[in-house]
């Protein structure tokens, strides 16, 4: 019947190159229902191919099908020069990836189709590993074409959706060099993130270093330094973790504030905030890592030697009658009541940015999540913090050397984005900010045509 | 060729609004290799469109496309009185959600279609989010359409396709009501878990609130309100924990009584039983929040100020030379053994209803772990509570004002289910079972064909 | 227009059985635009079916249709011996399973096919449970399906493809029997990284049951039985996780050694090593289930009645005066520094292993983690163990019965890929890999051609 295209009498796909990739490529082809041939220098002794494919010479391969993968490094493609004639008309999928960036003045793909003039250069599938292709992991993964034949993009993204891939087209061949970067990208989203993290984690660390350890040793001749690996860590990554956390919801307030001063959503925010905005998730993650390795040495305390010689001499020289401190129960369960809480909380705000748990969501449960209880969170951790402290304040000796502590210097940033956001809940700031994100503008912007131009999207 | 049909020389698509949705999903189909035109009221002025598009007035957007995209708020639909004419014949989706629940007498779909008789409008899309549009977060995510016209469901539903969506058809126009409230839910599904849990919670805590700390004040005028913080939730959330880790194990155990009572597996389950087994999977992931909070709590107890005092006044008061228990050694370790091992399998539960690991599981392995490693977890858990009390039963005094304390109350619950289970396992009766659930009947159905007509899907 | 076919204006999907999988497969089939047709052998008394689909005999049903789903346990296929007439030249998809494996001669598929000799026969769809049909868990699930007539497998393929799946095709009908063992699968991945596991951990405890309970036993008449709760396994659990954790990186040094010695990448590894590289994430997650085990166990430790009894005899017997030891603070705080560290970065690894974070990953960014961070974690953990052992190697005492610790010989294995890790990372080592995996080959494999043909893919 008509509806019933039978894949195996179409004209087979031709793979260039007998290596991991294109074996593993015609492998999942063959799967697919396709039939493969490939091309080779020495079609007699290139080494195993999947069961079902010829291997040909390169020429005859190229005569055999349409559509040409060429899985081959760049540095191999003299051979094309030879088979150009054949590849009239073809069109010449180019996979081949770089091991650095910027090596060459122009990119594989571009290269390529200065090669074989006469073939539909299109780039594309070069972000898939031969190890992907072989396990199966491609369904409804993203891959990026680009090409200036559209006939010819339209052929590969065929065959691409068949694979399970899910296909966008980037557009003209110029930008083959942005999708052949694409491999050697290194969690670029995260660097601005961990950047910050680092640096407050070395700055404070220095700080509470100078406070704690050094202080000790000039001043009353102690040597504590042991306290490098556990005490002062476990002060410093809750430090850490508190204001990354407070870094992740500040932008969404700093955006209110804009919107409200604007009168509008129509106008892009500036640079730096987008920026900011689209690293939050990775700010928040980076948070909740602090925060578990936070947990993880407050755990660990009572079993460290030191903890446990600082008992035994508690017990040993107290010689007046002990009392119990009810007002003392009550702040340090108050502060680890609150302190599991939060934690709870986190690793709540954790799971529910997992791909696969968030994909569950509707826009409404995400939302809730991410800005409700987050905001629960940075309001309950701060607390914790405060609890941590009250009692410190106003002891003289907790400002050594006229510095104060590390948590006093943490809890500036939650503060400031608690209180911002209670602001903006206030019923009459709320009520024009609702208005403001459902398309009310104060001002028409007919006013300001010329500003407008200036933005993009 | 004929099987390489060019998206590009189609007709454009069109999309009536720039507002944030409408640039998303006009820059998605733009990637996806489609040619978007914009509707606009002041095409001069409209803001930034995603490079590639055309702006155009609405009559002239409508003109050129066959599928209208309409990204408008349900308020702003007067315009399409002027431009009805334009859409006679062309398919217009409305993506178009509400801020609230039944807030107009008919759904936005079917007062698009009172509005513009001429199109074919389909209900759909209105679960994406601008933000999953831009950032690609489309691949498998499934979205429901309805609509009268199966030819106008079917352009949609191929243009959705290509995007990566799983298009689910919920039959006439009449459906949009139900399409249009889905994304104002909240959690549906955890509703009723949640209240079980915080009824059963609040329950607990009183309970305990009286026995604990009021019945230490009003007999012995001791002041420990400090407990309410840790000492309390600690026993409140393990209890809790146990008791909906059974409760997610009792419908199964029940279905299954029924089924052999009925002789068949072809009756239909009483409604609060289905709803019941719906749940489970919510059920038993507040079982492991409630469990990791209590795990919290109990590494955070030998930091408190008032264990460190206790264990020091027990130190300091004990004059009697002080001998070694090995049975309270044996019992306390087996205790904290069979816990660390019950939360690992509960951890290992939580994990494989995760979606991503659930969908790597074949069915035989998700009934293992869920349904082995269920009861296994169950039974651990349920002996290492009875250890906690195994010394406490026969003392009086752990009968406060002659009430149980809350371990003995929770007992009840998993002890039945696995009572229960154990004799569903006994040979006789699980042969019997098997055979049902495989489609064998005692009585054949034949006999009441009428009590059949009143069961339903 | 002729780009948008009407799914409804197709000839109906026939299903045969109307039980749970025939039930859910049509509803589903109905959601996605497909009219369905139910054969029945009591047309008026079947129990429910979807709504919108409707019931029919046998042969009525089969006429109305091209496609037939046959969603009956094989023991009933006798009827179709008269339906087989109506059933010539249509397909019929058998997504029968069995309950056991090899239980008769052929596997269902093929008896169909000679049941039916005039239809086309598809096995598939057998890993479909009626639960992820019903629930909407299709979205990018593998299938496979296998059958004589391409053209069959085809009109399948397309069906399921709308249905969301991703089909592969398997070859010929005789492949049925292996897509009949797919849902009977228990972990086939998991059998032998488990035995190791549990043949690890059985060997560590006997042995320092031996050492440590047995000894003190038999040496001092101590009875010290109740370690085996809590002490025992806090020692094997860490040793067999590092233990496993070398085992995941070992296949990958050994590997690099071959293709060092061979000179040339295009050779394939022995079975064995093949067999141990593709479980290797399955012995990686297991490593990290044993150490969280472990970390579990150590938080637990302070409060258990031994330890504090311990305490409590350290703190009466100690008359000599206390003095603080400032290496032995060093020492403790180091050794739990290192293991929060280690336990963190092995949470890392395990997150990243999660189906769906690791799509989200490039190959480069996979890499760095599995590798870069897998080495630097292996080297953390074993740099945790030298420490807790490094002041117990001189002493005598340590050595009982002669016998080293549990923890001396389990660093041997974690040593030695270290070690090899170190000597394939000296740049002129490194840089001669680097070739070979680029493509670089020592000798040419003209040379060999017999012995290329040994190798298969």
């Amino acid at each position: 019947s008509q509806q019933h295209k039978n894949l195996h009498l179409w004209k087979p796909l031709c793979i260039f190159g007998t290596g991991d990739l294109g074996r593993s490529l015609g492998q999942r082809l063959l799967q697919t229902g396709y039939r493969v041939v490939y091309g080779s220098r020495r079609p007699d002794s290139c080494g195993p191919v999947p069961q079902g494919a010829q291997v040909m010479s390169h020429t005859d391969a190229a005569s055999a099908a349409n559509l040409v993968f060429l899985c081959v490094h760049r540095d191999h493609y003299d051979f094309l020069q030879n088979v150009a004639p054949y590849l009239k008309g073809k069109v010449l999928v180019d996979l081949s990836n770089n091991l650095k960036k910027n090596i060459y003045p122009e990119s594989n793909a571009e290269f390529l189709q200065r090669l074989v003039p006469g073939a539909a250069v299109v780039k594309g599938l070069n972000t898939l590993s031969a190890w992907a292709l072989q396990n199966g992991q491609l369904q409804g993964k993203q891959t990026f074409i680009c090409g200036d034949s559209a006939e010819a993009k339209q052929a590969v993204s065929e065959v691409c959706t068949r694979l399970g891939l899910l296909v966008l087209d980037r557009g003209g061949v110029g930008a083959s060099r942005e999708l052949e970067d694409f491999p050697l990208q290194l969690f670029p989203m995260w660097r601005l993130p961990l950047s910050i993290a680092l640096g407050l984690s070395a700055a404070f660390f220095l700080y509470l270093l100078i406070r704690d350890v050094i202080y000790g040793y000039v001043e009353d001749g102690k040597d504590i330094s042991f306290r490098i690996m556990i005490a002062l860590p476990n002060k410093v990554f809750p430090i850490v973790s508190l204001v990354m956390l407070s870094l992740c919801y500040l932008p969404g307030v700093i955006a209110a504030f804009i919107q409200l001063y604007r009168g509008t959503k129509y106008r892009r925010f500036p640079d730096w905030l987008d920026c900011w905005m689209l690293c939050r998730k990775q700010i928040g993650l980076l948070a909740l890592g602090f925060a578990l390795i936070h947990v993880l040495y407050l755990f660990i305390l009572p079993i460290r030697y030191s903890a446990r010689h600082k008992f035994i001499s508690q017990v040993k020289n107290k010689t007046t009658p002990f009392y119990f401190d009810k007002t003392t129960a009550w702040g340090t369960d108050s502060l680890m009541g609150l302190g599991v809480l939060g934690f709870f909380l986190y690793v709540l705000l954790g799971i529910s940015s997992l791909p696969s748990v968030g994909a569950t969501l509707s826009w409404r449960e995400f939302n809730f999540i991410q800005s409700k209880l987050g905001h629960l969170t940075l309001f309950i951790c701060t607390a914790h913090c405060y609890i941590y402290g009250w009692n410190k304040l106003l002891r003289p000796s907790t400002y050594k050397w006229y510095t104060p502590p590390g948590y006093m210097l943490c809890l500036m940033v939650p503060s400031v984005v608690l209180v911002l956001k209670v602001i903006l809940l206030l019923p009459c700031v709320n009520r024009t900010l609702t208005r403001i994100r459902q398309g009310w503008e104060r001002a028409p912007p007919r006013g300001h045509p010329e500003q407008l131009k200036a933005t993009n999207f």
